[in-house]
């Protein structure tokens, strides 16, 4: 009680979203094929989460251990301007994104999965993290989704901080708030 | 009791079947590769589904969100004739459905998995979701899927509405109907 | 327990394996790109389980409705010598199997996971499905494999099939028995 | 009680870690593509615990029956120098990795999933096989994991380990030992 109390107390307060992205928007996997290539599997739950959220007027980043040029290609997709990649320093890099945002840390919350994301957890005002996180991290966090990473996830926690505001996915998508709500 | 009547009642009616692509005939993920490519994943239980639905006289309809080219291909595959892809306002992609196959919106079911689909689910005849779809899809449909989305999920919602009309898979692939019952 | 009685005679006298492909050695999805190619997944615990059912004599056959190259590669791989592909008549396949192997179809048993194969299962002297077939087959077979298509369902059904015969995976692996008992 | 405590006792010694590829490392698929392509997929989470392990001193070798490039890429990407592939004889491979290593064989763990592992797991210090192993390995070895093959399965066994050790990967990660301990 007390603590989904304190939940919803932080995820009120919550105006952005950074995103570790192995293993939180992918399945933790990546796919080697024959001549060096590598592929990892995103999906559209989080998509369309991330594509509401804005709309709602929160602010995404990505900050991301391995400087993959697939980081950059999902931030170009979904107008993410804050991107960290093959990042050796989470919470550095969280706190760039606050002073680049024009936020405390209390209003960005930080969704992981393994234990260098765990620095970055410790500041952000809410962590969240993926059910089939490191142990470490499912033992830390304020919130571990029921969905896997790269399977919805994200979504889920955007859903929890969009509720704890008193919105809903379904009414972001037929109903747009106002344009001068949204940033 | 009540609800699976009525559901038997709408499922009885059903003549054609739209569907959403990503997340509905696909897992709901997509895999990047490293020179811009993106990949897609369905299967087969679905195909054989649609084959047989085909044969019982349904009429099929893919009414996407994404732009992407492997809707067109999946649609030649399955000689699916109306397809909307890149679409915005899928209500407005079944009303068109409605109207070029000669059918009333009652006689249409749309199995769709998250928020956008929800404008075409509230006029369809009857809607469908895979058991990993958006909670806000989730909550609305008359008839939630054991199976997941590009795992057997239309399949699944094939064979209600088959069953719902006296009529089952292994019937219809031993015992096809006559030629002018097929359309 | 008369079921259970009955299958492990029907066992003992499995010669052969005939193996539908999608769906049974691979998980039933396939995979699309942009430039019209198709991926399939395929697993090393099958891979293990026929060359270990090889050593202790049976023969296999590939019996595909799918007309891919994939099911040669996959031949040729495992060394099977029948291969049918783009097949619309599954039970003539297993037919001609049984002459050109020198088997009774009660020496034969069918692995499938939909209603095409629905005819071969019937003549077969032993039928299985992945644990994710379609219904109509988890309701004919004799036969329910715990693990799905792609992921373990076919090296099941064979070790159920060398457990009826008193042999194991463990004990073929360790000590292959002797050159005059393997075809 | 006995077995946790024996388990516990062969934990302590460990100081090297010999793993099998194909459904330790991976998920135990391949994916197939029209040209001859092959396919695999890794995890983040064991990357990341065997460069915590590797912090904490222990040294690891790729043991595969496979003789696939991927092997090599992986050991590259994790500075593994000890890698047998094609490997037909396991127990050789693991015995020549103790010696290369200078270490006895009751300080290294053996990760495998098939009967071809077993040779290997009767000789190593300890066993562990991933939650879907094939029946003969799971019934042999000293611990099974709760995670998949290539979905952490390597992870957990590591951090079993160290947790033996009286390390954790959060530590392990934010407090580095002195670099006179990691070799």
């Amino acid at each position: 009680m007390a603590e989904a109390d304190s939940n919803l107390s932080a995820l009120k307060q919550i105006r952005a979203v950074a995103l570790d992205v192995d293993g939180v928007l992918t399945d933790g996997g990546f796919w080697w094929g024959p001549n060096g290539e590598e592929w990892k599997r995103f999906c559209f739950a989080d998509i369309m989460g991330i594509s509401l959220a804005r709309r709602a007027g929160l602010t995404f980043a990505l900050i991301s251990g391995e400087a993959s040029s697939l980081v950059d290609r999902y931030a170009a997709k979904m107008q993410i301007q804050h991107v960290a990649k093959g990042c050796r320093d989470k919470a550095a890099a969280l706190r760039d994104f606050a002073v680049s945002a024009g936020l405390q840390l209390k209003h960005i919350a930080f969704i992981g999965d393994d234990v260098n994301d765990l620095p970055a957890m410790k500041m952000a005002g809410f962590s969240a993290a993926p059910a089939n996180a490191a142990a470490d991290v499912l033992a830390y966090v304020d919130f571990v989704a029921q969905k896997e990473g790269g399977n919805g996830a994200v979504r889920e926690v955007i859903e929890a901080i969009l509720r704890a505001q008193g919105l809903s996915a379904a009414e972001l998508y037929l109903q747009p708030p106002n344009p001068d709500k949204s940033s």
